[in-house]
This record gives C-alpha cells, structure tokens and sequence, in this order.
C-alpha cells in the first residue's frame, strides 16, 4: 500500500496513541483527535482539532476499542473532548475507509444514514489470533502471582481449545507444566497428543478434575459447574478468560469457597503497546484487502 | 531411608510450614517449634512446646531459612517465640543432624562449643539449581507486569549464563522473545549457541545493549556500569536478579532515569510450597548422604 | 465400548498386524485373514481361513490401507491368498460395521450391492493430523541424511501451513532451525507468527527463496515452478511431501540442477508399528460415533 | 583478529574443504596442499604443491583430523599426495602457529624437536560442545530409521548427562518424546527435572529399564552390563555413541538378541559442511587467545 495516506485517529486510549506512532514510522501522515496530552505523541502526529476539515481531509479514520460506550459519541477514555458520533460520520468524505473495534448495531445504522460502512477490526481473526498471545501472558502472570507453587511441575487444565486454549497449551508446556486440554472435537484431541499435551473428553473430565492445580477456561459458556467445581481441590486457582457470561459458576465457587479470578480485557492491559501494533497491523489488512478487491479506492 | 525418623522443625515461615506437610506425606514423624498458628499444619504434626524434650527426641533438627537474624535466636517471623540458639544446641541430642539455611560463622561457632554441626542447606549445588526456577518464573511476572509490550516478540538479554542465565534463557526464548545472553567463556558462548540463543561476549555488550526490551543481569558485580547504562533504551525494563552488591549501578540507573527492579529472594515470594519442597529434597539428599558415609546414623 | 466384539482384520501389512496386537491387548477378540506368517501375531490372535463363516462371525470387518490395488481382490502384501471383495461381502453379517482404507468408488458400488457400508477410516480428520506425525518425523530423517550441514542452524522454509506444515514448523523449530512458512491466509500468518516462526505469503517468496537451506513442501500443487526453481540455490535441498500430483515442477528441477526428494507414504514406511495404531484409534473412534447414533449396532 | 594473514590447509577431507571455503569467506588468504580435485574448492583458494616455499610463506598452518592415521604421514583421504610430518615441520615459519586435530605424543615429540607446539582443536570445550550437535542429529536420524515406532511417544532413556546427554534430552524430548535421563550427580539430576525430564540416578536403573524404547549411551564405560542388557525389552534400539570401548556390552547383547548401533564419528559423517565451520571457528579462537596473550604474533 502507497504511505500517502492521510491516517485520523480518533479517541482511544495508549493503545491508539502507540497506533499513531507506528504508522508514523511505516511513513504516513497521522492526525488525531480526542486526546488532551500531545507530550504522548510522535512529534510528526499532528494534533488536531475535532472539525469538519479535520475529518474530511482523513483517507482512512480509525476509531478507538470499544468505539463508545454509549452508541452516541466516540470512547475518549484520556481526554476530555466530547466526540459525538453523528456529527463525526457527517464529516466524513465519502472515499475514506472507517475502521473501528466492537461495532455496535447501533453505530452501524447511524453510519448507513451518511451511507458509510465502518469494517470493526474487532471481528478480524487474525486480531483475535495476536490478542491471544498478550492475553496468555497475562495469564501466566495471574497463574505466578496468585498460587503458591511454581508453574514448572504444576498440573494445569486448559479448558477449551480454540484461539488461546492452543497458546496456553504452548506457553504453560514450555515454562514446565504438565498439561491436559479439554476438548469437544477428536480432531482437535489428535491435535492436543501429536503437541505432546494430555487431551480429555468433557465427558471425563469430572473424572481427572480433582488433580489440577490451576484450571484456565477459554470457553464462553458454563463449564464449570457447580457438579465439577465440588470437585476441584481447595489450593487450586481458576482462570476464567472467557468473555461475559464466563464459563464459571461464581455463585457456586464463592459458595464452595473457591478461588477464581475472572479476567478480561487482558491485552490492553497487559500490553497496550503492543495490543497498538496489534490494531495497526489488523487495519493495514483491512486497507490490502479492499484495495485488492477494488471496493476501497486507496 | 527409614521413615521412623523424629524431624524437628524449629521456626520459619511458610516454607517450613509446608516442609512439615511435605515430610508427613512421606510418612516422618514431625514435631515443629516456633510458629503460633496450629491450624496451619498437617493434623499430624505435632505441636511442640520449645522445651529440652522436645529437642533432645529429635534425629533430625531442621532450622530456618535465614536460620537466624541476629546470631542469636532463631528466625521465627510467623510467631511470637522466642528460640535463644545457644539454648536448643544445649538441648540437642549428640546423635542428632542439624540443618539450617544460611549459617554464619558465629552460628557455626556456637555449634561448637557443643561439638555440633550445622549442615548448611543454601550451600547445596542441587538447592540453587532448583531454586532457579521459582527465580525465573518471578522475573517473567515481572516482565509481563511492568513492560507494556509482550514478552513474545521481544528483544531479551540475559546477563551471565549460570543457573539462573541458562534457565531464564529456555523459559523466556520458549515464551517467543528472541533472547540474547552475555557470557564471558568461550564454552558458554557454544553452549548458548547450541540451544539456539544469540551469544555475545562481554567485550562487544556496548555495541547491542541499546536494542534490547527487557534487560536481566544474574552477575553480583558491577555489569551494568553508567557507561552502558547510558546506552540503554529509555522504555527498557532492567531486572537484576543478583544478590548484594548486585550488578546495576543503581545511582547511575536513577539518574539516567532508567526503569531498574531489583528483585531478590523471589523463591520464598513466588512460590513458598515449592520453596519448602525444594528445601525438603535438598535435607533429604544431605541424609541420604551422611548415611551413604556413615557419618550420620540415620 | 464393550469388548465383546469380534474382529477380522482381512489383508494387509505390518500395520495391520499391530493392529491386531493392540487389539487383543485392549481385550478384543481379533481373527485375522490374508497373512502367511503366523509368527508375527500375538498368540491370542485367531489365524483363520478365509471362508463364510469366517467372515459372518465378525462384528467389525477392518480392510487394509488401501483396501485394494485392483478394486476387485484385497490388498494382501504380505500373502499368497487371494480374497475376492465380491466374495468377501457377500459373506458379511449384515449388523457387521466394515472399514477399510481409500476406499474407492467401485469398492462403494460394490458394498451397495449387498446394502453394505464400508467407512473409510482414511478420511477420517483425526487419522490425517496422526499421521503427520510419523510424515514429519520422515522429512526429519531425510533432512539430516541428505544434506552435509546439521538442521540446527539451517534455514528451513515450509510450504503450506496445513496439518503437516504445522508440524514441520513445530519440530524443525525445536531443532535450532529458522524456520520460515509460507502461507496464503492472513489468520494462518498471524498464527505463524503467534508459535515464532517467520511468516511470508505466497507473493513474496521469489524474494527470498534464494536463502533456504531445505525446503519442504506440503502443498498438492506446483507451487514450486520452474521460475521459482531457478532461484533456489544449488546446494537446497527439497522434499517435496504432497500427495500426486506434488508440488514441485520436477522436469524443470532436473533440469536445474536442483536436488528433490519426493517422499510420498512416510507413516507406514517410516513407524509401521504407530501407523497401525493409529488406525486403530481412528477405526474405535468411528465405531464409538457409530454407536453414539445408533446407526451401528454395537 | 586481522584478516592478512596466510593460512595453510595441508591434507583433511570435505570437512577441510569446507574450512577453506569459510576462511575465504571471511577475508583470509589460503593456500591448501593435499588435495587432488581443485574444483571443489572456492576459485579464490590458492592449490599449492607442497614444498618448503608453501609451508614458509603460511601465518597459520591448520592439519587436518585426525591430524596423521600412522604418525608419519599426513591424513589426506581425498589426495593421493603423501606428506611428511617430520619435512611439513622443517619448512615452517618459526613465527606460524600449528593446529590439528588428535595429536598424538609421537607428533608432538617431532613437533619439539623443530621447536614448534602444535595447538589441537579436538581439546577445545567449544569444539566438544558444537561437536554434540551433529552428534544429536546423527542419533535422532538412527532412531527414527530403526524403529517401528515414532519418536513422539516413545519413551527415550539418555545415559550421562554430559555435553551430549544434555542436547539428547533436549532435542528428542522437543520431537515428543518421554525422556529419562541417568545421571550420577544429584546437582544433573536436578539440572534434570528444571528442564522437565524425568531424572533416574544409575542405582535405580535396573528397576526401569525394562520400558524403554530406544536407550542411548554417552558414558565411555561400560554401564550397559549383561545384567542390565537382559532387562531391556527385545523390541528397544540401543544407540551407543559413546568412544572406544563404548558403554555397552556388545557380547551380552549380540547373545540375548538387543538391538544395538555403535555410532561414532557422527559429526563428519552426518554435517562434514557444519564440522568444516566448527573446526574454522574453534581456531579463529585459540589464535584469538594466543594474540590475547601475546604467545602468537598475529
């Protein structure tokens, strides 16, 4: 892709300033609007003011992760600017691409009114696949900080074996765990033995339960019930990476007196540097990709 | 070895604690000294007044690690007794083995004057070895915690290829950074090579030190002058794991406004159960050893 | 699954003879036909004629890999007997489950004749990702046998990132090779990248494929063209691991000089004794989905 | 270390040619004697009659390994060119330094008597250490071609935790399989379990062996004894890589029927373009060690 692009960013947090720098080093034009502290920017980001010539004059306009909180103005966690949505896509120039993380329904519809699509680098898979890494690491450091034992030598259960169950396979073997994956699929059972890991049936797991020292769920649904949870021994942590509802029972393991820690969100706040880079590359396909396919015009 | 065995634990923390379980498990008699809270322990431990029996029954006496602060009681930081050491070594039996972390000169010589030795646990090479993996994994937290890019992907330098350089090694290169380690002989430097690392010799650290995101000095000694400091990234992370004096120049550090942790002991603060193991095994091993001599008369 | 199942294994090699044996030993009744050397088997294996009431006895009939050369006999390699398939079905119980390996559309047609089902355990997911194992394992000992420099060190480039490829990557890595894979998706590259490995898509690989040491391609198609050819250097060495038609332009690559070794079948060259076992866990998982749906009557 | 310096490559095979080629490669002048097929060299190596004038014009002499087969004559397998030792050390510069590989007493004593040292690469810990890579590679090849099984899986016994031993565990433990390591020391069998395998000290040898399925010596003595060998089970493959006289049985094994290959001198044979680079870099250090000290000129 040609570096004469005119980049707006719009609100955000460090993962978006970290955004601006790095397109800036990849040789682009980078205005942003929605933060109060320019000393966090590179000092060829220019700083703009939220306007109609602002925007109009952008190519490409990123919005922040979530793009808003409340479906009406644009997520501007540091800094005090009110950015209201409308107003935004009523300037925009009707060539540029807009990009932005968790699209409501909502936001969809204000943006068919001006006739704009917004592409949500949310739903990309290779964003869900680079989150994966930051959000692992994050789990390593709860897993370390929160049990009394090291992970080398310690049985760890990873439940599901999708994005981050395979990654966690990966990092909690390398650091020395023993590790069982609980999976649905045979094929993805033949994939957890030919990594060299113990693979488990659902079905069985009630059986083996009781051994693990620290239980990490990836799985979006409720797993662990209170059945299983009467089963995991009392030292034992649980690590719950699913997004809302979980898959843990926290009413049962509150009442069992279990330790769970539920964790979202990890990559911003892990690594917001490199959660930036992580946007930046997911949107840098989005560009190739429709400029490939001939429905953007950069 | 036997198991009819009296193990006498006098004072610690945590560790000591799960030392006892951990020797229960094996099927020993334990009897403990110096800790208030009963419902810490194994139901079978037994609680010991600290008294001249109680002393004198014991085969084995094992002592906290810093066995003591002041060369004159024992360390008992989870408790309000008070063990004067030239009193138990007054009451132990002459057949006894006693075993300690961390003994002074003056500790040994009041050992002495009872014609007893103390065995020193710390100095045991296979103490170190295993102590470098709760070592490891304490400066992973800290990495992941206080960096805000992922360790995967990013530039790590190891300082010093021992036992804890070569493990931080394995575990932060299986993790996805591409690790650099420092090594002054040229049979380390083949080594390193060997599992895939980068090697470089002290000599040419000057020319690289400014491209690396975390920095992990293992070497007690000045390492990190103001010199190469000066060359050292702003965002960088600096971890030395060295016990005093300690390899950063820390004022330089501080001046130069470089993000320095000195993390030390971070076995017993990551992980005191494998602490206590790794204790336990290591006492195991010098029994084994004196009976294997017939020094002891286990 | 209960073990009161009468097995016939009709035909085959030293796959199938394992086969056997580790079905006697998970408790199975096991008859076998169309093998002359009575000696390899396990002595609880019944050696039988093949004859009506040989077969009608059989709850699962297993037919070797392939089932058959000629669509009309079995595939008996290690035998002089010829079993007709017609023959064959018409002897089967019709509540028997037959499976058996490539199993063609004449052998299908034939099975129909007499309202009979024949599951191709070769088609089966979890078989293939098994069977990468053994195949990637022969590419290793190609690799160290047919080039004069160790695998450690070298630069290794995959074609493809399927379930051979990923394999490639995962133990050539462990190796101390830079391993490089070349892949068309964007998710596949970002998951490349995830396990730390370099990623390169289809179009850029004319740029670099003057570098590699040994290239490995796992992509049933000619990926690797005559202009492609050209550019690799003349000590690579390439193993080329797709199925027919194979990926390289082997005229081409005779012609330019460039060493290719086209290793087709590896798992039962390479682990006979794994390769039966893991048809044997393909054709128990087949029977307990069938069983599962009722289809079967097991 | 300067680059003008002239080095003489006098006899050797491809490992020598190769050597040639590197030190060409990095800006050196070379001359080579011994060899008859100039066309496998780099057109920049100088082909010299050997003769006094070659011999004194040479910084650097390098013979080959091993260095003489009859300590009279040089070792030149590929040449049918017969060089004197005791001519070669009359002809050289007073000034040069000498290196080869296994130099005998009776070498030696020739060198004294013209007042040279002739410094041998095969001492050197680095040579040893780079040496094991090829070495692993070698075994790893072995095994997968006599085994009916895959190396992933299968439960791998490594005697001696040395150079060797260590990479062993290191490699097949990465290509999944199961490995135990013997080891005499407690502070290796803790290096043993820090990296995740399974660590068995040699007393308790006799109670395991019994369930490995390749077995892999690297101790010079002879720790496989008949008594152990009668424990292995038949189907095992016993992969000797230990020097004369090895570390097995080989008479007890030839009689109760064990599988065993006695490899040796892996390194030349399985990566003679890898062996080549070693030797280089392991001179490049002793002339880097000798102009430290002053000893040499260069």
């Amino acid at each position: 892709m040609s570096t004469n692009k005119n980049f707006l960013i719009c609100g955000g947090d460090l993962r978006q300033v970290k955004l601006a720098d790095s397109l800036i080093k990849d040789g682009y034009s980078v205005t942003v609007s929605g933060f109060d502290d320019k000393s966090l920017f590179n000092e060829n980001v220019v700083f703009g003011k939220f306007c109609k010539e602002t925007v109009n004059g952008a190519d490409v306009i990123i919005l922040p992760l979530p793009c808003s909180k409340d479906n009406k103005t644009i997520n501007t966690p540091i800094s005090n600017d009110i950015i209201n949505i409308n107003e935004l896509f009523s300037f925009v120039n009707s060539r540029a691409i807009i990009t932005g993380g968790k699209i409501t329904d909502e936001i969809k519809s204000l943006a068919q009114n001006y006739n704009l699509t917004v592409y949500d680098y949310l739903n990309r898979e290779e964003m869900a696949i680079y989150n994966a890494i930051p959000t692992v690491e994050g789990a390593i450091e709860i897993a370390i900080k929160n049990t009394p034992i090291t992970i080398h030598g310690s049985k760890v259960l990873v439940l599901g074996f999708g994005r981050i169950g395979k990654l966690l396979c990966d990092r909690f073997s390398a650091l020395g765990a023993e590790v069982t994956a609980e999976a649905r699929k045979v094929s993805d059972l033949a994939w957890i033995k030919s990594y060299g890991y113990i693979g488990i049936p659902l079905s069985a797991l009630s059986r083996t339960i009781g051994v693990y020292d620290v239980i990490i769920n990836t799985v979006p649904s409720g797993i662990l019930t209170e059945q299983l949870l009467t089963l995991v021994k009392d030292e034992a942590l649980i690590i719950d990476l699913a997004s809302k509802p979980g898959g843990v029972n926290l009413e049962a393991a509150s009442k069992l007196n279990k330790k769970v820690i539920w964790a979202l969100s990890l990559p911003g706040a892990v690594a917001p540097v490199t959660a930036g880079i992580i946007i930046k590359d997911t949107i840098l396909n989005i560009l190739d990709e429709l400029e490939a396919t001939n429905i953007g015009t950069l």
